[in-house]
């Protein structure tokens, strides 16, 4: 029996209520004390060897029958009106076989109608202006070459605050701020610029379109299938059934692939027009011109507190530099959430620069503005004379503030607590003064969004020989979802893990929604749950007729089916044999979320740095981060995310800045040779432990999702920690050693 | 709720009880005069343009990174021992990545243990020796001349009477059959031979095997992904959830690609060891060598009757040419089926000859065995001086008499009429004698199994705008079940044809059977009308509570829902911008087949014919097929079924014949130089109608099947026209020039 029912979600500061149907009750949670056998230990990755031995096929290593290859024209300009394209000699290169321009395109809005999918008005360096499809990827790109446009140059911004036009800003407000503010014994208020970042997935932004007739397929590289489905049809005018969107293995995403791309569009189009399959795969320059950003963002904070250290008001106003045709993340989240507050301002604007449009960008504002609150914080602890540690505690809150509710499960103390002892906090100590090597600690902490929610479908198939099949449209960034998922089905078909297949990454299964939000294992996993338990009832049923018992008599262990006494029967005797094509389709849906509890993520991390006042160099010895999602389905793949979240953290604190030539508004750096990654020399010993409590509230898992917190507060923990060997707090990211030698 | 029941079936006269797993109790079928708006309608293939564009890709056209390329080394003898052989000069050739021979591959059983994958013993000339793999196909067949195999000859038979090792032959015996002999008036005893005739799909056999880690892909040239997929895990010793088998798209298989094949497993086991991709298709000659036929028979038929007609006894004794590793067909069925006859025995014995196996090929055994029994009663009708059609009638039976019980239906007495009147049967009449041009008339009949059976099931998923998709791992040979299944879902939703797609072909998706014995629509359309209707109950309850009204009050039409008081709500509206990303899945499966009843297929075709006495020349005039299969889903695809299956038995009656050279045991026309099939000028006007009964105890859908039907009767019914011409019986097929000069 299906339900509509009525939801609330929280988003920048809003509540939005809309309908979802729900399928079932769902299951109740595994408690605390369960007895798992599967879930919860290492599991190495299920498609690892496939993965390692480059047998795992990525959309660039898509290879169809009679494939071209596309290549998109981009605007040398920050800002510029197209006048006039030639394309005569371009087209006459051997080998092009077709070039669209917005001569030859329908139109097509795309950017919330802020643009269309060729326009001619461009709004940064890097905007398409025209694509090539050829026989082979060179040829194409040599036809750009010979492609022959007249711009007109406009006026450009890259500042966000230069940019300023005061649009509507977000606004969110609890409480009397100004009365807050009457009633601190001490205010603190302080800018904090963060810089524009970007992805660098390993796997570039593609596409490989192909029809059948009316129907067409893509292989895309997005964190999206369905969403690129809807995308694409919208922008086709297909209807839904004849979109097919597929996503198999990808090399990583962290929110820049959570939207349809132009290229994809326009592989189709061209696709469609040439009767043949085109691949349109974007560079690494393309990539980090317009395939997405973190933004940068101005942020003044204001904070008011009582002697004691407990905060009376905060207020913040933030400028998010969203590019040409970006929109502004939640940089107020942490403000807003993270620490006991009644009296609270959030102010937030989203600023068109011409520079590339942002996108998300692993815990999308969360980052930004983690660092301006935990920095802010750890000042106002040292003004106060307060261990930063106990100023957090100090305003430690057990209920969520914005829908009023309390938390599903909320360990933060207990990671405060563990880290503390991990990092020796109480026993830290500065270098002597006067040393060259200044060492010191810092610490910050994370809140973010956990426990997914529905919509999530996956069904379960079994196979006569006592094995199963998992399928579920969800998507694997790289962070071993598939492997999950196997664990969940595992665990609760009561199969051996290597009995579990996995398919996922295609719009013909069951709906799963944007691998984002580290809601993934939280949204999908609960439903594959379900369908593994609707899949064993039904093999108990049919396993009882052949028995002569009662389902209820049986189980199943190891593949095994445990009779009444004790006998063990082989399912694959029992199927295989005696009913050759045996079917059970398991189906399964995400139950509704609590309706009287938030669920959150959330932990701490600390780190201890050592900055030498000769050059400038910071380098950071130790990180230790503790944090509690909930439940943990497997140790190997959570420590992975922790892993890779700190050191993304770490390149953002230190190493990562897009640079744009002020004077031409032009990208310096959209390559892996100016743009500097953390690479594992610059990599410090990592000490993680999760929480591990089962958060029996947030779904039938209890587990809340990792893939984000890992990043939010490890910047802020480095800056204080810097701040605690130098004395000197440094507001803007990344840190400079130019910053530092300055002082 | 599932259910485990016994089933009965019947197989070459012998009934069988099975286990089945049943899924609650089917939907009653459409009534004869059910109100259908897609069922039943002409509608093209949905799939046409994607196949006429070159769009649709078949196993050859799969291309993956890395792939290479295999060849097969087959046997030159028709018997002989493999010696030596010597791999050295091959492997030195550029290119050339792996050479499989017997020595070093596992010991993989194959022909139900008769010999190996790759075995010392080679049986016929075409017998598999080894596999080259390497970087392009040209080098795969060039290497294969270089590798020096020592053969000791042996011993062959080619005919199946020299051949004659007494085994168990398939007896079946019903009555007396002395007494029914002494009842007779009249007794006629004929010998009847039938050729070797070889499928010629057009997309020959073969395999794309891709490995993932632990986890294999396969694309084949197959009419039973699920039985590849059984085969192949246990040939490779992998469980089920480790193989999966694609077949999207087919270009014939009539049979021939009922089974797993040695190149799909070789390609398996080279693509594993190469850590690469391996793809591996016969050639033309390859095909016909060694990818089956359809047996060649020796047929002693008896007949009883009365001097009013009616039969008395029957008796049959059949040997058939089932090659080195093949098995019978049961020529007998139309003897033990077709007319009422009260004593009946048959004996049938297969013969392994030294030529490539025989396998299924459409209606297989019935083709050999009608011609017989048909052109034996034809005989009989004029020896007892009755119309042919008259005989028929006179022993008609209502009945089936292996199982006992009434058909489900049976429109054979009507097809008799209409195709009478058609040709003009009352009207027939001989050129004047002694002129060099005879002009004859003929028919014959034909009974086939029909209904399908469980297990098939099948998944309707919904898409938000009113679109849905249905997936089943059935197979389309060529034949059109995808739009046949659309028509089914989409009556069943209330949903337009084009807002259904179909996704076959992938064992990832729901068990189908077989795609063969024309049982593809019966079995697998059932499930996705249940499918469809479980969807649609799921879609009535969510669509209920948002309108505030009970699921019964609503109905769906054209896409639309249709409120209390005729209100017409687009889906779309209501589900994609209320509720965003909803989502139903449905779930069918093909329910038990009636206990009492037996389904059949039944059909009369009827030819007329010109000889020319100077040489030997039939020319086909016209040829006439009404057939009843029970209710007809689409015009436009059953139409080509027969007439694909009436020119496929004119080829069989007049052109066709595998031509082994006696002194040698070499096949003297695998190819399509020497091999004749008819083309389009061979090919008479064909006038054909179906008899468009809802057969309510067959299944749901009230259709009984129609792929082999058509091609059953042919051949007899050419013949007994060419008697008619000449008066003179030919009981040998091909029907030669030479046999008819010689007369």
């Amino acid at each position: 029996m299906k339900r509509v029912i009525k939801t609330q979600t929280e988003f920048e500061g809003r509540i939005y209520e809309e309908h979802v149907v729900i399928e079932g009750q769902g299951l109740e949670a595994w408690p605390q004390d369960a007895s798992l056998k599967i879930v919860g230990q290492p599991q190495p990755r299920i498609d690892g060897a496939a993965r390692v031995t480059g047998q795992a096929h990525y959309t660039y290593d898509i290879r169809l029958p009679g494939m071209l290859y596309g290549a998109i024209l981009r605007s040398p300009h920050a800002h510029a009106r197209l006048l006039a394209i030639n394309t005569e000699r371009a087209r006459a290169l051997p080998g092009v076989q077709l070039i669209l321009t917005h001569e030859n395109i329908p139109e097509i809005p795309w950017g919330n109608g802020q643009t269309r999918l060729l326009d001619t008005t461009l709004c940064y360096a890097g905007d398409e202006v025209a694509c090539v499809v050829a026989r082979d990827p060179d040829i194409a790109r040599d036809a750009l070459e010979l492609i022959e446009v007249e711009y007109q140059q406009l006026p450009w911004v890259l500042d966000p605050l230069a940019a300023l036009e005061p649009g509507e800003p977000q606004v969110y407000q609890r409480g009397d701020l100004e009365a807050g503010f009457k009633a601190a014994d001490i205010v603190l208020e302080r800018s904090f610029r963060t810089q524009t970042a970007l992805h660098n997935c390993l796997e570039t932004h593609g596409s490989v379109a192909y029809w059948e007739g009316d129907q067409l397929t893509v292989w895309d590289s997005t964190q999206h299938i369905f969403g690129v489905r809807q995308g694409l049809a919208a922008a086709l005018g297909l209807s839904l059934n004849k979109v097919r969107v597929i996503k198999k293995y990808m090399g990583g995403g962290f929110g820049s692939k959570n939207r349809l791309g132009k290229y994809t569009v326009l592989a189709a189009l061209a696709a469609r027009r040439l009767g043949r399959p085109v691949q349109l795969m974007l560079s690494r320059k393309e990539e980090n011109l317009a395939a997405g950003n973190r933004h940068a963002t101005v942020q003044r904070l204001k904070l008011g507190a009582k002697r004691d250290g407990s905060l009376t008001a905060i207020s913040l106003k933030a400028w998010a530099a969203v590019g040409a045709y970006g929109f502004a993340m939640a940089v107020g989240g942490p403000v807003r959430q993270l620490y006991r507050c009644a009296n609270l301002r959030t102010e937030e604007y989203g600023v068109r620069t011409n520079t590339g449009p942002n996108s998300a960008f692993r815990a999308p504002g969360y980052v930004e503005g983690a660092f301006a609150l935990e920095s802010a914080l750890d000042e106002l602890a040292h003004e106060l004379n307060i261990d930063p540690l106990e100023l957090r505690l100090k305003n430690y809150t057990e209920r969520d503030q914005i829908m009023d509710k309390p938390y599903s499960s909320k360990g933060l103390g207990q990671a405060y607590r563990r880290g503390a002892e991990l990092i020796g906090w109480r026993k830290r100590g500065h270098t002597p003064a006067g040393a060259k090597l200044r060492r010191g600690f810092g610490m910050a902490s994370q809140i973010w969004g956990g426990g997914g929610g529905p919509p999530a479908h996956a069904l379960c198939k079994l196979n006569p020989d006592g094995t199963a099949l998992v399928i579920s449209g969800t998507q694997d960034l790289g962070t071993g979802t598939k492997t999950v998922l196997a664990q969940i089905a595992a665990e609760e078909l009561g199969f051996p893990l290597e009995a579990i297949s996995v398919e996922i990454g295609d719009t013909r299964g069951p709906y799963a929604p944007l691998s984002a939000g580290s809601m993934t294992v939280s949204s999908v996993g609960p439903a594959v749950r379900m369908a593994a338990h609707d899949a064993r009832q039904q093999l108990l049923e049919v396993a009882a007729q052949l028995l002569e018992t009662r389902p209820a008599e049986l189980s199943i262990a190891e593949g095994y089916l445990i009779a009444p006494g004790g006998r063990r029967v082989a399912l694959k005797e029992l199927l295989a044999d005696k009913l050759g094509q045996f079917i059970i389709i398991g189906r399964g849906a995400r139950g509704p979320n609590p309706e009287d509890r938030r669920v959150n993520t959330f932990g701490a991390q600390f780190a201890e740095v050592e900055v030498d006042l000769d050059t400038g160099a910071v380098r950071v010895l130790r990180l230790v981060a503790v944090h509690e999602s909930g439940r943990v389905i497997n140790p190997l793949t959570i420590g992975s995310q922790i892993e890779g979240g700190i050191i993304q953290g770490l390149g953002f604190a230190l190493l990562e800045g897009r640079v744009v030539d002020r004077n031409r508004g032009i990208v310096l750096n959209a390559n892996l040779e100016d743009y500097k990654i953390p690479t594992m020399l610059d990599v410090p010993p990592i000490n993680h432990e999760m929480i591990d409590l089962a958060d029996t509230y947030a779904n039938n898992l209890g587990a809340k999702g990792i893939g984000e917190p890992a990043i939010i507060p490890t910047a802020a923990a480095i800056a204080n920690a810097v701040y605690d060997a130098i004395g000197v707090r440094l507001t803007e990211l990344p840190l400079r050693r130019a910053a530092i030698l300055q002082l």
